[in-house]
């Protein structure tokens, strides 16, 4: 017994060759290619790699969102992501790394460790669908360093 | 043991708000934002959306790829993805419906099932990677209809 609470829809039309886009039901794109080796034109980003964007974007929200309840400022905020590829079909990542990259004075380094510890352990659902091994690290950051 | 064959790498940059930017090594990007009601501006696709589109351009690169070798012509084909998400943190799909929409004439229906069938379980990594029940279902149109 669960409750489904919303269903979502997007919708992904193949252009040309290997080249598709995204659509989500409010209207948002994402477009994704691949490289000229496996017959694409390299007009967007591969679907691996809108994957792992999309378990950024999804981590970054609740980072945000928990450290604003936190009332921990910062100047600047990126999450760099690395994917270890199988050599195998399907080339599934095997691992995949977090690095939480933020800049700003006076940050407290454990709110942000709280921040994305509850992310990942409990509000990231895009964290929570992939079943693979992740690891994070957070690196802090003064403006002028 | 297994082989790892290659480092994917994104960066996903906070921009304001709810606004995250998704970035590829070769500098191709998603925009991800949230519905106002969470704090967001609607700049961008959700993060759950963005997963879904990764999913439908990975098996849809895949089918493209197979129906070629198989010489199986078709004008017109997208994807209708649909994720009933969880009430409950995280916010999981429970499950997600794939609906592989194609129009054109003499579109063989059994090299699309076997196109179709073969990304789902051998080729697509992103439907390998979400540990979620999927169902899949084909549409096959002719131009006029």
């Amino acid at each position: 017994m669960y409750i489904v609470d919303e269903m979502v829809t997007v919708n992904v039309e193949w252009k040309d060759k290997m080249h598709f886009e995204g659509k989500s039901s409010a209207g948002h794109t994402a477009v994704m290619d691949t490289i000229p080796e496996v017959g694409g034109e390299d007009k967007g980003a591969a679907p691996m790699e809108i994957l792992l964007m999309a378990l950024g974007g999804c981590t970054g929200m609740d980072v945000v969102s928990i450290l604003r309840k936190m009332h921990t400022h910062f100047d600047h905020f990126e999450i760099e992501i690395k994917g270890e590829k199988m050599k195998e079909h399907p080339r599934v990542y095997k691992e995949i790394e977090l690095i939480y990259k933020f800049k700003g004075e006076g940050i407290k380094e454990e709110n942000v460790e709280k921040a994305v510890k509850l992310s990942q352990e409990k509000y990231c659902s895009v964290s929570a669908m992939l079943g693979v091994k992740k690891t994070y690290r957070i690196e802090i950051k003064k403006p002028m360093e």
